[in-house]
This record gives C-alpha cells, sequence and structure tokens, in this order.
C-alpha cells in the first residue's frame, strides 16, 4: 500500500482529537484529502479516559467507544491510538507521512513549520501564553517523533490567520519597550477554524475570499469572534492568550484586568496543578480564569445546550437572571457575543457579506442563533427561516444559509444581502488539506 | 451674610478641583446655584504644586494662578484653598454648609451620602477598588470635617447613574459564591457627568430622559463611554474599577486579564509608593496598568491635543502606526471607541437619539470627533458639520449640536434623527445642583 496518509492531531488540555486522512493524487475543487477515520481521547488527566474510534473508508470496519484505564497524559493516549489503528484496523502506521499539529500559539510565526529542534523549542517558549493548549501539543509531537519517526511533524498555528490584523488593533496602551520584546499583543486564535469557514463561505457564495467581509462566530467551549475583511483578518476577540474575549466552558473571557487582585491574594503565584499537560510557569490567576471560571462557575456545567434547556428562555421576566444561573450565562453570553457583532459590523463598516455561526455551539445553538439574529436585524441583516435555523445541525453540508434568503447563493451585484450562514468547521481537514495541496513545502 | 454656600470637590489621586456656589432661594428651569469661584491644585503629589484661583460673581475679584510650595498632600491643598478664599476673595468659610465630594467608587450605595462614621469607613473600605480616587477623596474629607466642622459633608458616588445595568451585563463568568460576598462586577464610573449629560441633552432635545436614548461618550485623561436606555444607564466601558474598558491617558483600558503576569513576574506584590494618596493594598500589577500605561506609556505625554497633533492623521500610509507612536496612540484610541459605540448601538436596537461627546478630549478633539462620525455615518448618524465641529469649544452652551440637523432641535414625530452633540460636562455643578434642590434630604 501507498505511504499516503496524513495524520491530523487536535490536541486540547485535556483531550486529544485525531483524524486520519489519504492524500488524493488528483485533486479536485481543492480537495486534495479523503477522510479515512476519526478517533478522540477526552478526560485524559482525569481517569479513566474515554475512547472512540471509527473508520469512514479504507481500511476494516471498527466503531469503538470505550474507557480505557492505560491512558494518563498525552503520550499514552497516542500510544493508545496508533495501537488500535494497527490492531484493530489494520492500518500500517509506516503508511502515515505527514502528521499536522494544531497549535494554539504560534508567536510570529507567518506559516506552518516542519517541527525540528528549533521549532519545537520556539513552541515550547510559547507555552507560557497558552499553557492548557500548547503543552498538551507538545507531549504529543514528542510522542509523534518517537513512535513515528519517519513521518513528518507540521505545526498548524492558530495565530497565523490573524497575522494582518493592523497594529494600532493588535497593540494595548502599554510600554512599548516592555511590550515588544515579550511580543505583548493581540495574536488571536482559533485560525484553522476561521481559515476553513472562509474557504467554505467563499466556495458557497461564489466569490473569491478577498472580496468577502465577514463576522464569524466560533462558539464552543472556547469561543471567539472574528471580523474579515477583504478575506483578512481585521480583528478578533482572544487577545495575547485565548483567555480574552468571550466567556468559554471555564473561561471567563474579558474581565477588568484588575478583578483577579480582588479574587485572590495569590493571583501572581505559581501553581503546581499537574494536571497542567505541560511544566510550565502557570499563575493561579490563569489557572482561575482559564480553568475554573466560565459558564461551568456560573451553572456548574460545560454544556451550554444543557444551560439553554434551563434557562427559562420563554420567560420575559428581567429579573430572572438574577433568580436562574442557567439565564445568567446565557444571556451573559449573548450579551458579550453582541458587543462583538456590534463591533464588527461598524469596523466593516456596515458592508458585511454573512455572520456566520461555526463551532459546536454555534452549530448546534438553535435558540441562541435565533436570539442574536433577532437583535441584528436592526443593522439590515436578513430575518432566520425558523426551519433552515432548527434543521441545520442535520445538515451535511459545510455551510447552510439559515437567514430567509438561505437557498439563494448568488450575490446579487449591489447592495450587499446580510445573510447567516452556519458553518460546520473543520481544523483537521483545514491543516491535513492545506498539507496535501501544498505537499511541495515539506 | 447669609450661610447658603455650597462647596463641591472633585479629586484626582494628584488633584483638586474646588467649585464655590451659593443656593438660590427661587429655582428657575432646575438651576439651584450660582457659580460663585473656581479653583484647582494639580501637581500635588510631585510638588510644587500648581494653584488656580478665579472668582466669577459675589466677591472680590481675584485671578491668580501659581505654584505654591506649602502644598504636599490633599489636605494641605484644601487648606491653601481655604486661606485663599478667606483672605484673598474675602469669603467667610463659616457661610459653607454643604460640601459636596465626588466618590468614584460608592459600591452598591444606590443614593448620595451625608459623611459619618459609618459611611467614610464604607468608602475607606472600597478605595481598594478605586485607589487612585477614593483614597484621595477620604484625605480631603478628613480635611473638612478638621476645617469646616459645621458643614455637612456629602458623598456624590460615581457607581450611583449605573445601578440600572441588567445583572447579565454587570455578571462575571466567574466564581459566584466568590464574586458574590467581594462585590466582583461592573459598578462603572463617571457617573456625575453622564447624569449632567443626560439632564442637559434632555433640556436640549425638548424631551424627558425616559424618553431618550444616548450613546455617550465621556474622553478625557480617564474615558469611558456609557450606552443610556430610556434614561437609564444599560452598559458602561469601565468596570469594577475605573481601568477597563478605553485606555486613558496613563491607563491601559482593557486587555487580556493574563498579560500583566506576562509583563511583570511581580503582578501581584503589593507597591508601597508613598505618592498613592492612601495607604491602600495595591498591586504592582494594578499600579503599572493603572498609573504607568495609556497614552502616555506609548508617546511620553498626557496631552491628547498633543498626541493629535504629532499623529500625521492626514498621512494614508497604513503602517505609519508603526512608525509614529503618536499615530499610533490615536488609532488605538480611536478603535477602541468605536468598538463601543458599534456594541452600544446594537444594544439599543439602533434607536438612538443622540451620540455625545464629553470630557476633555470629547470637547476639544475636533479630529477625533471627525473621524468618529465619518465611520459612524454608515450606522444612519448624521454628518458632522465642519464649522460646527470646529468651533464648539467656544460655544458657551452646555449642550451644541455638531451634526448637519444641529439648529434643529425639536424631535421628529417619526424615525429617529441620530444627532451628533458635545456637552460641556460639569461633575462639580451636577454635586451642587443636586444638594440644593433636594435639600430637604439633608
Amino acid at each position: 500500500m501507498a505511504s499516503n496518509l496524513i495524520l491530523a492531531l487536535n490536541s486540547g488540555s485535556s483531550s486529544l482529537k485525531i483524524t486520519l486522512y489519504a492524500r488524493r493524487d488528483d485533486y479536485q475543487d481543492d480537495h486534495g484529502v479523503d477522510l479515512l477515520l476519526t478517533a478522540s481521547l477526552s478526560n485524559i488527566s482525569a481517569p479513566p479516559a474515554k475512547f472512540t474510534f471509527e473508520t469512514h473508508s479504507g481500511s476494516k470496519e471498527v466503531n469503538r467507544s470505550e474507557e480505557v484505564d492505560s491512558v494518563y497524559d498525552h503520550a499514552t493516549a497516542f500510544a493508545h491510538f496508533l495501537d488500535c489503528l494497527e490492531n484493530d484496523a489494520g492500518l500500517d502506521k509506516g503508511r502515515i507521512v505527514y502528521i499536522c499539529h494544531r497549535v494554539v500559539h504560534g508567536g510570529d510565526y507567518a506559516e506552518p513549520v516542519i517541527i525540528d529542534e528549533e521549532s519545537y523549542e520556539k513552541i515550547e517558549h510559547l507555552s507560557d501564553l497558552a499553557p492548557l493548549h500548547n503543552g498538551a501539543a507538545l507531549s504529543v509531537i514528542k510522542a509523534c517523533i518517537e513512535k513515528l519517526p519517519n513521518a513528518k511533524s507540521i505545526a498548524y498555528f492558530d495565530t497565523i490567520f490573524h497575522r494582518p490584523i493592523p497594529v494600532h488593533i493588535a497593540s494595548c496602551a502599554i510600554d512599548q519597550s516592555i511590550a515588544g520584546p515579550k511580543g505583548l499583543k493581540k495574536y488571536g486564535f482559533h485560525g484553522l477554524s476561521y481559515a476553513f469557514v472562509l474557504r467554505a463561505v467563499s466556495k458557497f457564495l461564489k466569490q473569491p475570499p478577498e472580496n468577502l467581509n465577514l463576522i464569524v462566530l466560533h462558539l464552543g467551549s472556547g469561543a471567539s469572534a472574528c471580523a474579515i475583511k477583504h478575506g483578512r483578518s481585521l480583528d478578533t476577540s482572544m487577545g495575547l492568550t485565548p483567555l480574552n474575549g468571550l466567556p468559554g466552558a471555564t473561561r471567563s473571557g474579558a474581565i477588568d484586568p484588575s478583578l483577579i487582585f480582588h479574587y485572590t491574594n495569590r493571583a501572581g503565584r505559581i501553581t503546581h496543578d499537574p494536571s497542567f499537560a505541560a511544566h510550565v510557569g502557570v499563575t493561579e490567576a490563569e489557572d482561575i480564569l482559564n480553568r475554573r471560571s466560565g459558564w461551568k462557575s456560573l451553572t456548574g456545567t460545560t454544556d451550554f445546550g444543557e444551560i439553554s434547556k434551563k434557562a427559562e428562555l420563554d420567560n420575559p421576566d428581567p429579573s430572572i437572571a438574577s433568580r436562574n444561573p442557567n439565564r445568567l450565562a446565557f444571556d451573559l453570553f449573548l450579551d458579550r457575543i453582541l458587543n462583538y457583532v456590534g463591533s464588527y459590523h461598524l469596523k466593516l463598516e456596515g458592508k458585511v457579506d454573512a455572520l456566520v455561526f461555526a463551532g459546536g455551539i454555534g452549530e448546534r445553538g438553535t435558540e441562541l442563533r435565533q436570539m442574536i439574529a433577532d437583535k441584528v436585524q436592526c443593522l439590515g441583516y436578513e430575518s432566520l427561516d425558523k426551519d433552515l435555523n432548527t434543521n441545520v445541525a442535520k445538515s451535511s453540508e459545510d455551510v447552510v444559509a439559515i437567514s430567509t434568503c438561505g437557498t439563494q447563493v448568488d450575490v446579487d451585484g449591489g447592495g450587499r444581502k446580510k445573510r447567516i450562514i452556519v458553518c460546520h468547521t473543520d481544523e483537521q481537514y483545514e491543516m491535513a488539506n492545506n498539507c496535501a495541496l501544498n505537499k511541495s513545502r515539506w
């Protein structure tokens, strides 16, 4: 069998998502890869870990979902996957030629980079700025080098997409003689997702990316917003680290920068919690705001679907958020999202081709989408089509328009129509496809 | 002579603004006081202090502007003023019946309060949350009690105006079992200014406050924005403390909450800088972000007029902000202001009666107003009248409309016109007038 497999790895602080693709020999429509199988490991730092493994094509049929006792960190998680790949799916791991690693923080990297000693050290150095993510990715990279010594590992950075953000938007009003050398500015994240969305929406609207202005909401357990102008990131809600901007499952999002010092008098102390994937210097403040806040801290759950169900959204009593923490979490998230939509709409001078929802909550949050859509009507966005909005999660298309101009995909010549769209984003595909299409680079 | 004088005091970290009024016997148009004299002390913590004293009516004519060696804190500053009041202007300090103190942080106070032992202690307790301001106000309050034992001191809080902010907007996505008891939420500031603006614009537009939706930009060395819906604060950019939101002369404004831990590894240490007016626990982080950041840190000056002049605003080269720190500071400030204008426009569902500029930069920043006005035209705001915009600082009116519908003051029946307005706000007047009109309360 040909050595043509591309593995795409997406490491979270306590999870690992894995997708295996076969590189196509002849590309069609810029699709460079075919999906072979998906796997995931979660609860890695709180064993027993949960393991799923599902083949789609090109191997023996396997569909597993189980708890595994042998996994206790990202290295053992990856080893467990390889074991299953060879023994259950019957695929030779030696056929893997490229491994694409999603690395959240890429500092000033402007392109994906092959992992060698130098780039590994740079990524390690950046771990302080994304302790929940870069550390985990590095563990997996190490495991790959050991277990698959003949495959090339490539780091794909979430920050690359946001490199075009103008300096006055990326800079903070702080001493630049300190900010400059330390790299203290807005980097932005979820860039692989935004790249996927831009490409997919561009194809859907039959417009080249450079003709498009979009407001994209990537809403998941980590959530961010992005203003895309002429196909380039103009602004995004996350900052130096993924903490800034919208709240998430366990992240506070933007808060008064002095708040944490009134929350605890140990804000600046280094925490040595072993559940951090890497041995990086994480302050008590960053631990609290990244892992012990967000809607989990408000409601007890990280599941926004559950929060939406319990939020009594039909109850118009303005005091309900004071009594129902689920409603508080829902309304707070909605408020913060609208802050960015309003800002970005103005930043794009009202010339917006589409408001795009992506990410787990973006794809499944029917009520949230409806409430956002109702609000933005005053800015000239189309109203939602109720059926399209309700059934979008069932669609297998990458992009589904859910506003009343939904079925009409061609862009009109004159005034822009402000559509509302859902995009099933896929970071692993974005990496693997990019890897295949640019194979001459590696 | 009658004992009918009201003194209004506005303490900054290193300054003291003083205005003396005479209470009217019969009110006209809700004006309860007449201006007698104004005085100011600046550079209090970096002697020699600068002192100005100017009489307007009701006393011997005095107009002084000088450096004074005897002033080294807020108590000696106030003593110097009293001295000048009696010896130069020939006014008996015993005629002062009320002293209105602007107190920035009022915690959960819903009304102004007469200073007694209990309220004094509460304000002291809140000093941690507004170390640059509450501490200074307390020093002056102490001096007043000592020097003017027969006058009643009343604390006017900047936070009161923002009490109507809904709970989901005021809350943060953090553990509420800690946030609740510690009062960690959005309070908002510049409330006396917003109250003045609302009253003045209401009169100007001949509409009761509860009919008005406004976006108000209070832009000074401390800057904030406020969305006012039906005459009540709906949202504002400052937060738990005045640090959050827009950058200022020496404040960073909103930044990634984890940034400070990468700026310094001493973020959580308590600083004992003697130039703080009160002996409160201020962390190194709060000191850096409140006093060593902002456009001073970018450009070397706190004077935004100077920054505007040096910003090469006519130069359209997009890379200029990378080379000219004044342009960086200007564009950064403009960007952050527009973020709030866009958010608040959407939050008010596009139903905005006026965008209002107030504060030193709001009143004098001709170019900044022009650039904001150009941007918001896409949201349906009137364009600026160039002459009105240029000459507004010369006007003696409290409120001047500077958009093309400027001279037309009556509100039309149907669709709302989105005016752009400048308001010469006056926090001391707001306090003294409120004190006079509500004299039965004290």
